[in-house]
């Protein structure tokens, strides 16, 4: 199923967003969930054609828990080596908006970068799980950016404040229940040119082995967002430019880019 | 006002702990306020004797952001230069204990340290608030512990590992709402032992400045927490023991640390 949360002519709402996996979308349907997705949704019985309503981040995080260099070839790009372990760090939860926002450059920054990636998505609270037992605290997959100050990253070591900013943790289109996250194409396209073009089969550490890292320290609650690191390819973003990150099985996640 | 969050025979609530400044806890009560300590709380006319009631953490926040080496005392004891700049980090809010809830030391760290710091809690959505007007958005100030597994810490890198361990996060006794930050005795104790001994008059970057460096990156929402940086004296936590962190004008939090 794929899970959003939607804008529809009467409010906000979490939704299952139907039709076939290779419509268009004007081909697809929004069909309205009571409460929250967790579980089995109830079905409030409206619908609306996709084209009528607008998605939002499908999800608002109590926490973002992001990876370092979990893909080599990012890991050598950036002139490092890649981690023995997991290296974990946070967006704030301000940081999310949804597809079609605009991702708004600050002010103090010279350079900020996409970085495209696949985000699990926690379903249930959780803690001290096993990798093996991965898939069953998920409520599935969806698609995000971790947009990053690349000049305020190396400034300040920790990357809270270069990763943290309004607008930097683009998520959507939607969250996927169905998926194997072993091996999906992984795409990243600046105004249309690829920049970034890998396969999560390459991830460092994968996402059975990062839910065991990051439970092994922290209570994971319903909706809390892992991104599991981005491959080679990053590069920057200019005002005026929209940036999609595409992954296989889910679908792609647009945004322009606004000065601020 | 001390704005607290409490256990009371019939649920949980914000209250109003009120009593003489000097008074031992024994000699306080809880004033029970309807819904949240925002604005001007209502009060809904109940109240205990605080020994009747348990004292949470005064606050959940959404988010809890930290300063690195923010004075110079303790930069120089983490063997490092004090950053011109503050440097941001954060810790998940699952990590949050109240007032004498233990600390628990997770078994994969051999060293997990203390460090006592004065916290600002934000009362008011806020982006791009000056220094001189962060008193304007903040609803007070507490005291808290920003409890470090050091090995980890030195092995990642990025802190959110080190200090986002569940219970690596005690908060309280309580929030208070009247209270000049600029030069307060701030005070850690391991067993009774003095170990921190320092004053707010020291930090690097004071609240107002923390407060503009923050939410120039990110909006701040009422409730998230700030934790202002920690004095010269860090050390070791072992099982058995209770660390103390007084801040002068709000309080004194304790808590005991268990094996995991």
């Amino acid at each position: 199923m794929r899970l959003g949360r939607i804008a529809h002519p009467e409010g906000v709402a979490f939704a299952a967003i139907e039709g076939p996996a290779e419509a268009t979308p004007d081909q697809l349907t929004a069909a309205e969930i009571a409460e929250h997705p967790f579980g089995t949704p109830n079905f409030t019985g409206r619908r609306w054609p996709l084209a009528d309503v607008r998605l939002l981040a499908p999800i608002l995080p109590t926490k973002i828990v992001c990876i370092g260099k979990n893909y080599a070839d990012h890991a050598a790009e950036m002139g490092s080596e890649a981690p023995a372990n997991p290296v974990i760090f946070m967006k704030p939860n301000t940081s999310v908006i949804g597809p079609n926002n605009p991702i708004k450059l600050p002010g103090d920054s010279e350079r900020v970068d996409f970085e495209g990636e696949l985000a699990a998505v926690v379903g249930t609270p959780c803690k001290d799980v096993p990798a093996a037992g991965a898939s069953k605290v998920l409520l599935g997959y969806t698609v995000a950016n971790d947009v990053t100050a690349r000049d305020q990253q190396k400034a300040d070591g920790q990357f809270t404040r270069a990763k943290g900013h309004d607008t930097f943790c683009p998520l959507g289109p939607w969250i996927e229940t169905e998926l194997d996250p072993a091996d999906l194409a992984i795409r990243t396209e600046l105004d249309g040119e690829v920049r970034q073009d890998s396969r999560t089969s390459l991830l460092l550490h994968d996402v059975g082995k990062l839910v065991e890292w990051i439970s092994k320290v922290m209570t994971l609650l319903p909706g809390d967002v892992i991104l599991t690191g981005t491959p080679a390819g990053v590069g920057p973003l200019s005002a005026g430019q929209n940036v999609t990150v595409t992954v296989q099985g889910i679908g792609s996640l647009t945004n322009p880019v606004q000065p601020r």
